[in-house]
């Protein structure tokens, strides 16, 4: 039975109070330990010679674990539960983000130039020079995450009100890491001509558009006419953050084995968004062999049930995902939990690398392949190795919004995965380290940098300095 | 020929530059005084025994104004100009808001909870009872300042780009006056249909909808279906706002000359969105006689040319705005600059009461009839009793959005009014002071508590503790 390890998404933090005396404690943590818990930090709240007080944070794999360490603790003797709640729903209440000034409005002196009669002027301004709201809005620096909540994470088809806590938490990660301020635009329709018109209207606001969990192949159309019918920024981070962060992965795990992307065969399981754009950037960036496999099995040229996108993809051979992999060079999986079988990684060349993408379960946990892959990745911030797309979006919108690109380009994203490559030096890149943490403050910069200065050669800067 | 006094939305700095003696400063705010500019600061930068630098404030009532007292500074003979901006463009760089985390995002874990995988289970939460949105997003507490770009301000018709500064600036003001967090929609269309539909598409983000410089009629239209369409918070501002802090103030002032609000005749020129909603407030709260006039004279029921919003406020008599302010006891002028004479305010009853609300050039020059009429109003925080409309919004919505009121009804306008007009006691109470400073703290509390104890009542509330 596949199962999640002890993580802070299932956290809890209880707040006891005991008497204070020696081995209080270690009843404590003991009681944990034995229902499982994973037991992450203590706070000492205060502290008399009679009792004290103090906050624990327990991870667990699931509701139901979280509530057996809650009941474990419950239950001793000598402690009493002064509180215990949900860390995930807690940091929840109220969102994520909030809008606020960036500007004082603390006189009527203020007042009058952030509103009437002062902003009259700007508004003149930049009705005589639309350009201009660039500059003296918060456009320039400004990105809507738009999602239908169609394909909300690994989850499926939510709605939009489901979809907001996503889109707020990328928002977060936008402004955390590039500074980009960025706002949820999560609507009520999931039809692609309304999705299209709908951002068009709204798109006097933003700089850019950043296309977030829609479900291919609608999620093909929408942007490529919106990047057709609007002049900002459209960009479908599923599809080209995934495979910007993919290739750059794929770049440093080949160095360690010694094989040529020109050379090797690949095998992608999963025809959606990310799939497909994996596909398209790893051919942009000289691959030569690619094998898909959907969930009917190799996007084969026999096949008659392949839409446009899967035909361009489309080989002479035919099979399942288990004969795709014979043999093959690298496994790169955005699909589904649990479908890829030791036996399957055994049938690969030597030195396979294999990156289980699918979230939170991988396509093949990797313990059990410790000993047949050479380079194992997955989605997940517990192994080694994590796929995530925040190594790439923040820096790109960063680069692209600074210089003020007309649009994205292949070029663009594969500037973005060597600059992420680049920064795992030689020296410190072995099996378990092939790319940059998330929480490497180099990381957007660089990329930011990659990008502009890819705009900037390919002429579709307006700011080039 | 009427013209601005000097205010701060032409203001420059100026940082000079000048020898450290006796006077030196003295020249400067001579040459500033010369050419009419108004010294609002001046602050002392660095100084050394032979030089200091120091920075002024000088307000202007036009650009070229302002350039001018920039000339008079920079021919002075020893004196410096090193630098010199319009502080109302500086403010406007980058825009005036931005969006922000509620929540730290340092380690992993922060990472796990607030985006994948921890966020998954929020988003499941959601999906399975859609109203958690309230609690667990930003939606309990966010509000869309829709415009279409249609009537900015008093320009008219600027489009979307044009008309973000005036809702970033509004967005500033939310958060500032009432913690509340609001975002710019500023649509590229102007078409009644595409706007409903458009902000019903993005409805899922917002706890409410605050429509703003929409031209009417269309604004009254949009405002109903939303109204009808939604289950959100729907609000004209330039129609309820200017509504709910005219009448508080007129209160106020005809408590001043001892008139009861049902016995006088009330003028109205303007029957766009703001005098039309003044008139059905004005009803609701007990107002009879009311005659209103739009650019071709009183709202006549010998008129063939009124549309339905109109000819509910038609009334018997004919002829134009002097016609109409003949033996009045008010004048609520929400139109045109310069179009009341004082003439036209003599011929008004004793005790007349002007409000020339027109922006940013009112109806009549306060000056011009101090001694005709008992007490006057504008919309400009240069003359005594602003009626600014920020007396209201953020409280309005405070309140609704804290009960989660369904709704928004005339009651609870008229709550609002009451509790503005009450926050000037009866000790204070004067010609001069018939309204609260726009920065008296007390405001948007009473206001949101008003509101809300009238929701209550009333039954649309859905958290009435």
């Amino acid at each position: 039975m596949v199962q999640l390890t002890p993580n802070p998404s299932f956290s809890v933090k209880l707040r006891i109070q005991g008497p204070n005396r020696a081995g209080m404690l270690a009843s404590v943590v003991e009681a944990i330990a034995k229902v499982d818990g994973s037991l992450s930090t203590i706070d000492l709240i205060e502290q008399t010679l009679q009792v004290s007080v103090r906050e624990l944070v327990v991870d667990a794999y699931s509701e139901e674990h979280a509530q057996s360490v809650v009941k474990a603790v419950e239950s001793l003797p000598d402690v009493e539960l002064l509180e215990a709640y949900d860390r995930t729903f807690r940091m929840h209440q109220g969102g994520k983000i909030s809008v606020g000034g960036q500007q004082p409005l603390e006189t009527a002196s203020d007042l009058a130039m952030a509103y009437t009669p002062g902003v009259g002027r700007i508004c003149r301004a930049i009705a005589s020079d639309p350009a201009r709201s660039y500059e003296l809005t918060i456009k320039g620096n400004t990105v809507a995450i738009v999602s239908d909540g169609s394909a909300v994470l690994g989850l499926g088809n939510l709605g939009a009100e489901a979809s907001m806590p996503v889109m707020e938490g990328k928002a977060l990660l936008f402004k955390e890491f590039a500074g980009v301020d960025a706002f949820p635009i999560c609507l009520s329709t999931q039809d692609t001509d309304e999705i299209v018109e709908t951002v068009k209207r709204i798109a006097p606001v933003f700089g850019g558009v950043n296309l977030e969990d829609i479900a291919a192949p609608r999620c093909f159309e929408i942007e490529a006419r919106l990047r057709a019918e609007t002049d900002i920024l459209i960009f479908h981070d599923d599809q080209h953050g995934t495979a910007i962060v993919v290739l750059a992965a794929l770049k440093n795990a080949l160095q360690l084995v010694n094989k040529d992307l020109s050379q090797i065969r690949i095998v992608i399981s999963g025809a959606g968004a990310a799939g497909m754009a994996i596909a398209k950037l790893l051919r942009a960036a000289g691959a030569n062999t690619l094998v898909i496999c959907d969930s009917k099995g190799i996007l084969s040229s026999q096949r008659q049930d392949l839409n446009a996108e899967k035909q361009v993809f489309a080989v002479d051979e035919a099979g399942d995902l288990a004969d795709a992999l014979q043999g093959a060079d690298v496994f790169l999986g955005v699909s589904a939990p649990g479908i890829v079988t030791t036996e399957m990684v055994q049938s690969m060349a030597q030195q396979a690398i294999v990156f289980a993408m699918a979230n939170p379960i991988p396509e093949i946990q990797p313990e059990k392949i410790r000993d047949v892959a050479a380079v194992i990745a997955t989605g997940r911030s517990d192994y080694p190795n994590q796929i995530n797309n925040v190594l790439a979006f923040p820096g790109v919108f960063r680069g692209a919004l600074d210089c003020r690109a007309k649009t994205f380009t292949q070029s663009m994203y594969l500037g973005a995965a060597e600059a992420i490559a680049n920064l795992v030096d030689s020296s410190e890149l072995n099996a378990q380290k092939i790319v940059p943490s998330v929480f490497d403050a180099r990381v957007a910069a660089a990329v930011a940098e990659a990008v502009k200065r890819v705009a900037i050669a390919e002429g579709i800067a307006h700011i080039s300095d």
